[in-house]
């Protein structure tokens, strides 16, 4: 970095165009513009260009030439992070390196329930292919539609089946990737057991393209599951919510694919903004539960399973009304009120506060109490529409403002509700940061309640894994 | 370490004596020799003493004062290792660290799933506290009786449930460690989704202790399999328990607990050496497979789905013979034919070579197969009782001296049989060390086969977090 110069960067760059061929570089601004942007319209990073690499030696190539020169490397996937941590954000010589070449699916073996695929394929990709093959590809993301294999390794994104399968980790067999010094880890196993020394893949899965760029990846498959069974019931509350998820676990045999809890406010935002949406139960409930469970197997019956818990928990009071999806129509539409979300509070639009956090399964419902309890105490009348992944303790968290507090008392207490909701979290054992991850955006909170000798401990593997800091600098490290 | 002098030790030592009062320092080399022995019989290490800290401020204290001084500290659980890693080896002062004082249970929340110990907790203690609260532990381990959370942590031990479950990683959602300056990270979470930085807790599991000493963690716990189906199942040869393998999962809805293959010659190593062991089918196979199922639901019918996995296979050839266990008694006599293989070889005493090996699953047959051959045309006539979890790929391999072969030839055949086991097996996509890691003993294998990118980034790591190399040296890092 001590020898930048203008000619220095424009021989690098020379070096990179003639490494990736006309279709692997880009750098007329209009050209660049989506790379350089946040999908949730921040505001523009400066880049000299975007990187789009159509191999690994390629990509290393890049690298190798940026790192020669001091240029900064903003590895992208499919840019639908929800924490800026994909676009340029530092006042740095920097590019783009974009996996959206990157896209074979380089071997599938189903007897070893496992696929290996590049940084850039996209997910719902990934589970079309491994289903044609009779195996599930366990990630399910809102986003899959557009979120990659490389975006969703590295930051270790979780999704609606985290209960059942685990986060993007637990599926992650081996990593290809190259460095910062433009060297390439070629850790792409597919094995099970393998204690060779330290997991130097877990350092790339969750690192936000930090420590270097994801090429490709070993994923686990898992048997498809042929059957599901969906419902959505009526909860009194969390507390009740929590009772039934302990017993659904084990009265199913642990085929619980997804555990939603969603408030009254969330089938309300979702009838009045989201065409189509019918509110499946006749009377309106505080909370709802969307369960779903799934086998692979032709000899469980899952039906008889979900009347059974639900029998128990209307027997107990968990539970006051539910229905279950007859037919894949009805599954669909029972999703749509949880998956639609988004969407209706973008429409809604009153201005908000929002979080991912998480806090261990058992303390959601306490969480969701304390929390709006503390929130309402500084400013009354807050309108929250607090749902998510309550099977593995994730809270998506919106608190609106009330129509009767002006703007300016809202700017100004925004902080404050921010610091109520984290806090509580924090309280209760858990995280700022359930599966969002840090990017650019939360920094600033991980810097405050991050704990110091975890951060003492990133820092010093960035520095080794990165010592001139041109991996994605801005991002996650405080 | 260039200030090290008998006065420096010596103040250490005084120090770590006051830390940890009479209870927690051994000196006699009586009192001293089991931990500084492999429990294997290996030469023994020389040790200054035996740090028994009783909890982490003192097992803090203790690598404070030792890093002061430069001295090698080495860490040890139940002593129950394969690769002669938490013994000294190296000629430096050198404390031994056990963590046999560290055995609190300090929380377990069965609605949360999670269970947080000390490092010294015995594993079978681990299950049974876990399974009074109606959860399971779900590590299970041929070693369970005496190995330990932290040893089985920093080996990041398999076991006969890994197709089910995982690994130790995957059971890990907490550590708090004691790092090399004396310091503490403190990352006991017991959340299911945390992206906040990287995820400094995995580089802790599988280290063996050469980047600090784990004092707790906290661990995933399972719905408790109520139901159990067992079956030793005859088989052709691997390539039909290959396919029996695919369809039980399938069949089973994932409910495989372990899907263990023998060889007839484990059978007839049981049968001769270990008393009470008979033969469960009518007429010798050639090979065999140990299939347990479990579930946690009172609504699945294992039995049912067991039933119809075995007339598949005996339709398709896949199985010619079988036996389903009818009772805990039998169930415990078919395990006890795998679980006695270790005992039976000691007991054998005819001089093998032995390894611990993964391929991917799908190439266990080709892999036994494959190695077994050039083996043989190596040295014909070799014994060969390869068995093990076939379910993760991971294969137990012994091949023991013909009779008709001289103890000399032997001695100068065995490298080229170790070369021949292991390359079959890289050539496959497999690993030298499953799961019984690098310790001492590997390292040749580790520095011979290991890549250079995985092995120079893990030299950077430990140099970043163990600058003066003082924890458990020589071990794992070549």
């Amino acid at each position: 970095m001590n020898d930048q110069t203008p000619q220095s960067i424009d021989a690098a760059l020379a070096e990179i165009r003639a490494a990736l061929g006309p279709k692997g570089w880009l750098e007329d601004a209009n050209d660049t513009l989506k790379y350089r942007t946040d999908w949730r319209g921040a505001p523009e990073g400066e880049a000299l260009g975007v990187a789009r690499p159509a191999s690994t030696e390629e990509t290393a190539a890049v690298v190798r030439a940026a790192a020669k020169a001091g240029i900064c490397i903003v590895p992208q996937g499919g840019n639908t992070g929800l924490a800026i941590g994909s676009v340029p954000t530092e006042p740095r010589p920097t590019i783009v390196l974009s996996t959206d070449r990157l896209t074979a699916v380089r071997t599938l073996d189903p007897d070893n329930y496992a696929m290996v695929a590049e940084a850039g394929c996209i997910i719902q990709n990934m589970q079309a292919v491994a289903a044609e093959a009779g195996r599930l590809f366990p990630l399910s993301l809102a986003s899959e539609g557009s979120s990659t294999v490389g975006g969703t390794l590295s930051t270790n994104a979780g999704g609606n089946n985290t209960i059942k399968y685990g986060n993007t980790r637990e599926q992650i067999l081996g990593i290809e990737a190259v460095l910062a010094d433009g060297s390439v880890f070629d850790g792409l196993e597919t094995l099970r057991k393998n204690n060779t020394g330290y997991d130097m893949k877990q350092l790339f899965i969750g690192a936000e393209g930090t420590l270097g760029i994801v090429t490709a990846a070993a994923f686990r498959l898992m048997p498809l599951p042929r059957v599901r069974e969906t419902a959505m019931l009526a909860v009194p509350s969390p507390h009740e919510a929590q009772h039934l998820l302990t017993s659904a676990r084990e009265m199913s045999g642990d085929t619980v694919l997804a555990f939603e809890i969603m408030p009254r406010a969330s089938f309300d935002m979702a009838l009045k903004f989201i065409d189509g949406i019918v509110d499946p139960l006749a009377e309106p409930s505080p909370w709802y539960v969307l369960l779903e469970m799934g086998t692979s197997s032709p000899l469980d019956d899952l039906r008889a399973k979900l009347e059974a818990i639900f029998a128990e928990a209307m027997e107990k009071g968990w539970v006051t009304d539910g229905v279950i999806a007859e037919s894949e129509a009805q599954r669909r539409e029972l999703w749509r009120i949880r998956e639609e979300q988004a969407e209706a509070g973008k429409r809604e639009g009153t201005p908000r506060i929002a979080g991912d956090v998480s806090v261990p399964v058992s303390r959601v419902a306490d969480y969701l109490e304390q929390s709006q309890a503390t929130m309402n105490a500084y400013l009354p009348g807050l309108f929250f529409n607090c749902f998510g992944h309550m099977g593995d303790g994730n809270i998506h968290y919106t608190a609106r403002k009330p129509a009767s507090v002006s703007e300016a008392e809202w700017e100004e207490k925004k902080p404050g509700l921010t610091k109520r909701m984290y806090e509580t979290a924090l309280a209760l054992g858990g995280s700022i940061s359930a599966e969002h991850g840090i990017g650019s955006e939360k920094l600033p909170y991980l810097e405050k309640y991050g704990s110091p000798s975890k951060i003492a401990l990133m820092k010093s593997v960035k520095q080794a894994l990165d010592p001139k800091n041109i991996m994605n600098p801005g991002k996650v490290i405080p």
